[in-house]
């Protein structure tokens, strides 16, 4: 019997998978971009897409994947790619990943534990012997946060088609620095062409960023789909006067208007009438800003989110309404909306589903189906290949985009198994 | 007949007042600071104090003093003074004057109407060969707008003793420099003690920054007092959560509570239950302002004017019960209360007013008594001796704090006049 005889033909029940690599990993990537966060107390990741921060973690993410022996591309948009062959390098590869790029105020899981939860299932198959029939890439997709250029799954969507590269490569940052010259800056303009052939399937493992597994008590769920998106920028045009001498009525306060609106979108929220909306305003600003002057400017955010297309389209109609009573109430206003983003609800494929739940089975894990409330690259993916999602629990009501965010090195290693099994199953 | 010898006993009947020399040196120094403000697509002035632009104007306004041969002193506050000598230099002056920092949209006309207008009136005597029996002293005070360093009238509070120099000095900007160190850096912290004894009187020409004189058709009015000023920085601390996925009733909006003050504060104007109050929230900003992240911060400025000092109280107790509503509708939100600038109702000397009102007459010019919904130096002034305004009428509803502040060269001559008539009565 020759021990190193590659297995070819089935994989091996179980992959020897290393929770305390992932978990070391984790901890070593949060080392770059961390900041002391005032609001906490802890320690935060401020990681923005390509800043001098997120080239750090380029690198070092190459440097392990070059460790473990990985093919390592990067495309016109950045994205990172680590392949390892397979028995058959003409078959079409199974891709896992995420990203490594963070919000402002991040922690050390969002997107890195999809990455090197990927990465970790590649040197366990190198670690028991295990030649997979189809190739196994590992992927780290650029600007999944959108926080720096305004549109978020930015690599990802570039990638399978969605939007263009001239569309990427033109977004400008708040400092008017565009994408491209970013890019270019921290020396990850690749050339390996952006629009990638479809894989044979995509899955992504991710932290779930909400409480449902940790009110379930479920170490790890099957993500049925992400739920529709929808991110305008509203700026509001009025007219500065003197706060101590203008009567009201004569106002056109851009900054009122501007606080309407967001307790107009709570509203929407707490009315019912949406289904599972959530509506979130996380921009605020006011131009001039100062304490005795009107604002004749300001700028919202209005980020809304539904499980159900159909009650998303109605309360956007419901916030397109409101934004045109503003006029009528403050004579002079002039309402500016700005299509940031917007997705519909993505159904993920069903066999992966069934797939991923049987792996965690068969490890123990028991699981439930659940949509997820946050958007991720592997909803972009799903226009093009089947595609899935593993969640991981999050701990502290699943706070997320905060230094708070945490699962336990236990709750890691469940989804990081999950995950292997799943590949070690769609590459076979 | 000596033409050449002064007449010291009495003045003249009417001075003969130049407002095509004031409205130039208006037009000249408006174009320090000068920007073109996109909002109203006029060229706005943009000369905040102890900035570059501040000193520029500074130097100008020396220059022009000097010129008209006055004795030119810089006190500790940057405050300054240009004298004219009286047939008795024992006597305590009459000070005229206002400020020539501005807003950040600001016009031609705030302040500068009455620093240059003070100006002329040494002018006009000089050219009348009038010599007045007490000195007349033209001050141009610092950082009158308070929208950099946050307390308006500081320069003129300083001087009359209401705040102490250590707290001015000890202010700082957004970006965090210190006040002593703008002063030292654009080389206007002079030696003059900045404590001034108390002059004979204080009168302040300005644009009436409202639309009251224009409804009436009014060229100058007479001001008698100022109303009660309220500055409040309100920071919200919640906490920052994933926009997408966070369950409603987890998060500690801290932009959806600012939103809510914001409204709040328009909705006690509305209530009509507070007299003539006006209230404007200038400034609100979110942080980290992301479109996926719930704010964990915010914060706003509320600006609160009356003319009722009783009315004025109810109404900051009608801000402070709602501020303690807020934690109970998001639990876990922490609100922090600044105090930036209160200042009482200010009543002004009658006998001032009288003597406005009887120079004005004699001029032609009808008056009116209003009272200033804007803070003013002379507020500050009105502590340490008998004071009072002159309100020259503003165009296009009287805006202010905005391009598009405008009086009429005839509306400022009549100011002129108004002040040229009164100086010389209060100086003999």
């Amino acid at each position: 019997m020759a021990l190193d005889a590659p297995d070819t033909t089935r994989h091996r029940t179980r992959l020897t998978l290393d929770g305390g690599a992932l978990w070391q990993r984790l901890e070593t990537l949060a080392r770059v971009g961390a900041y002391d966060d005032p609001a906490t107390g802890l320690v935060g990741v401020n990681r923005q897409s390509l800043t001098d921060e997120d080239a750090e973690g380029r690198r070092l993410l190459i440097t392990w994947m070059t460790e473990a022996g990985l093919d390592v591309t990067i495309d016109e948009m950045g994205n990172i790619f680590g392949r390892r062959e397979g028995a058959d390098q003409d078959l079409a590869p199974v891709v896992a990943g995420s990203h490594i790029d963070s919000v402002g105020t991040a922690g050390a899981f969002d997107g890195c534990l999809g990455v090197l939860s990927a990465l970790e299932v590649i040197r366990a198959l190198d670690r028991d012997g295990v030649t997979t029939r189809r190739p196994v890439v590992v992927v780290a997709w650029t600007e999944e946060e959108g926080v720096r250029f305004g549109t978020d799954m930015l690599g990802s969507a570039v990638a399978a088609g969605r939007l263009s590269l001239e569309y990427a490569y033109g977004l400008t940052d708040a400092a008017g620095d565009r994408f491209v010259d970013e890019l270019q800056r921290i020396g990850f303009q690749g050339h390996r062409p952006v629009r990638i052939e479809p894989p044979h399937a995509y899955v992504e493992c991710h932290i779930e960023q909400g409480p449902v597994l940790l009110r379930e008590g479920l170490a790890v769920g099957v993500v049925t789909g992400v739920q529709a998106i929808s991110w305008q920028r509203v700026t509001l045009h009025g007219r500065a006067a003197h706060a101590g001498t203008t009567p009201t009525e004569l106002r056109v306060d851009a900054g009122l208007a501007a606080a309407q609106i967001t307790v107009h979108v709570r509203g929407m929220v707490d009315s019912g009438r949406y289904g599972q909306l959530r509506g979130t305003v996380g921009h605020i600003s006011t131009s001039p800003g100062l304490p005795s002057v009107v604002p004749d400017r300001a700028e919202i955010t209005v980020d809304l989110r539904n499980p159900d297309d159909a009650a998303m389209a109605r309360a956007e109609e419901d916030l397109a309404a409101f934004l045109e009573t503003l006029p009528k109430l403050q004579p002079g206003l002039a309402v500016e909306v700005q299509r940031m983003a917007k997705t519909h609800q993505v159904p993920f494929d069903p066999q992966i589903q069934d797939i991923i739940t049987s792996a965690a089975a068969g490890l123990g894990f028991p699981t439930m189906k659940l949509m997820s409330g946050a958007g991720h690259d592997a909803q972009e993916m799903a226009a093009i290949t089947p595609t899935a999602m593993i969640f991981v629990r999050g701990q502290y009501d699943g706070i997320s985009h905060n230094p708070r965010e945490y699962s336990t090195p236990e709750d890691c290693l469940a989804g990081l198994e999950t995950l292997g099994q799943t590949m070690l199953e769609l590459a076979s």
